[in-house]
């Protein structure tokens, strides 16, 4: 199953039993009622769950607790996870890649999941990180202007660096800034590997899409691959390279992992998120174009209250009578699942969730405590954000070795 | 017909009432017993001819007696030339721009047809000129590594160097080495305007090519716009582009003509060339790979004689006796072919070809006398080219202002 997957299979994932069609790939999420069945995922895209036992190796690893996306399951697959920690328990480096594509102003809470975990990751194993802007794919996808998409990529910037990474480990980089020398022969050097037939395969692109599109997944593919980097790894082409990132970018990595063998690189490995459902509930991934669909970083604490309270799908009970019998719903519940996410006292998070779930605490409650928790979140966002100058966008940037690299 | 040719038809060109298949791109040229039907080439392609007046036009203009290639017609189609000439006329200027596929160490006298005119062409009108080095398409179609396919642009561009070229208003780049910045941009601002559809329809590429393939045709047709170069033309992004290029790079351009006003560029103009002949005869273009279709500029004075002699195909009789009498077939005559390109007197090109044509002059005689031609010319190639270091290439290829552009 997993290598018939690394071969590329459509992603199509037709739900057994119920005719509906779950569709994943980097441009769409959609699912049935029920949500994605991310179960039904893992074995369609042939990626490997993350179990308990492998978490209590990450945090045994890196000696301190594994952050709350890993420890609730939040990051819930990998793909050869295991051959990274190995090699860091002999002492051996790697380094991390994610990335984002900037169509739009203004990130929402889902944007900055990857990026918060991937922070953890850079500090816990100390190693460096390379993020894309695909400014580029961005360019390809929407009715933007390239001016437009650069502008997006460098603001973008600053959200993410707004996360706390540590510019003496990180480069930060646009691909039309970027894409050039051996970036660009390792794009040709993927590109020659993939046949028409299998890109559509894999990325279900159509005979009317244009040839930019197609052009496209070699870009995301190669900084996968240190060469692509000759200022950071030169003369280090085999070190280890660990994404983390949404399920939905699998397709690209499976593409990679596939083409890599045949070019003399390693295979990337990957640990893989599920979405941040939307305030309206879990059965799509959140929608940067719908505001009301997302809590963004740009969000005053007014904002935040009234679309939580306005919003966010309860699990409650339609009254307070029922609700106090019944209890709640939590597993459809959003600001439960929000909570997941941020709240980080786990012990909290337990009791809120008993309480709720046995009628003791009702939904006003619930969205109370989460506003706080959000308010608390993008306040600080905020504040760290406009500590980032354009100077420090630019270090980042900066095309430059990194003084401290694996220290 | 034009108009539909330029949406992109096809390049299978039936012959009409012989059903044979005359398929001309830029990887295969094929044509029946009878060679290229240029005409029809032309039709179909929806290029213009060239006539008297236009090459007595440019003689005007620029000063000078039309080069040989024009005023044999070897030169013979192309698109807007007047748009160029009409603006010339009004003191302004334009640029040139060709190139090649590094795929083979040495060149052949048909890889140097285009070269020899574009520097006519850069002295008579006085106008910058950049060449692109193919080097990715090169790596993309052919069993070579990047590094492999580097060091041929280079040394190809030692030979291109050799033929005179400007340095003051040359600029050469290899594609692996430019690909980037603003050239990026405008590949996907062109790429973003041409559908798979449409590219199969105008390269014929199938489903089993790989993505490679289909992303290439951008990266050849950006040359074409000036913002590719903002060392060169910053602030000039309307500058018109005049291509010299043989007719089977035709595709490229059509295209590129297509999407030029889409994004806001200027449609390149064309001055198309026939093929050079192989030494077997003209039912095809010469091949890199056979050493006996074709003679090469690193060949020596004996073996152009051998060859010649040996394989150059012949119009003349089977006997002496019958030759007096019938006299050669010189529309199918190598020999003359050659000297038609090379032999620069043209009293006495025609005095050969009478003679020839009558019976008076043998097969032997006119093989001395493009024996002759071909060595002076390959010696005097051979000399240019152990003249130009390293030192000239980097010249060449460095990325710069080009200080006596229009000068």
């Amino acid at each position: 199953m997993a290598a018939a997957a690394e071969q590329g299979v459509a992603e199509a994932v037709r739900k057994e039993g119920e005719g509906e069609e779950q569709v994943v790939n980097p441009w769409e999420v959609s699912a049935g009622k029920g949500g994605v069945d991310y179960d039904k995922l893992v074995d369609q895209f042939g990626c490997q769950r993350i179990d308990a036992a492998l978490v209590d190796r990450v945090a045994r690893l890196t000696d301190r607790p594994p952050h709350c996306f890993l420890r609730r399951g939040l990051f819930f697959a990998h793909r050869d996870l295991n051959d990274i920690l190995d090699l860091y328990e002999k002492g051996e480096k790697f380094y991390l890649y994610t990335g984002r594509g900037p169509s739009s102003e203004a990130l929402h809470l889902g944007h900055l999941v990857p990026f918060m975990f991937t922070k953890y990751l850079q500090e816990a194993f100390k190693v460096p990180l390379v993020i894309q802007l695909t400014d580029d794919e961005k360019f390809l996808w929407k009715n933007l202007t390239i001016e437009e998409t650069k502008r997006l990529a460098r603001e973008n910037a600053k959200d993410i660096i707004a996360c706390g990474f540590d510019v003496e480990r990180t480069f930060i980089f646009s691909d039309f800034s970027f894409v050039g020398g051996t970036f660009y022969e390792n794009m040709l050097r993927v590109a020659k590997c993939v046949t028409l037939n299998k890109a559509v395969g894999i990325f279900g692109f159509s005979p009317e899409d244009h040839i930019g599109k197609y052009s496209f997944p070699p870009v995301q593919a190669v900084p996968s691959f240190p060469s692509s980097f000759p200022h950071l790894f030169a003369g280090n082409d085999q070190l280890r390279c660990l994404i983390p990132c949404a399920i939905d970018q699998d397709p690209y990595f499976r593409m990679t992992r596939d083409v890599a063998p045949r070019i003399g690189y390693q295979k990337p490995s990957l640990i893989e998120s599920r979405f941040f459902p939307a305030l309206q509930g879990e059965n799509t991934k959140m929608s940067a174009s719908d505001a009301n669909s997302a809590i963004y970083v740009t969000d005053s604490a007014k904002e935040i209250k009234t679309k939580v309270n306005k919003y966010a799908f309860s699990g409650g009970q339609d009254s307070i009578e029922l609700h106090r019998k019944l209890g709640a719903n939590i597993d459809v519940d959003v600001p439960i699942k929000y909570l997941n996410f941020f709240l980080e006292d786990d012990d909290e998070l337990e009791h809120i969730k008993k309480e709720y779930k046995e009628g003791r605490m009702l939904t006003g409650e619930v969205k109370q405590r989460l506003i706080s928790v959000l308010s608390e979140m993008v306040a600080r966002h905020q504040r760290a954000r406009a500590q980032v100058t354009e100077e420090m966008v630019d270090a980042f940037m900066a095309v430059r070795p990194l003084p401290n690299m694996f220290g």
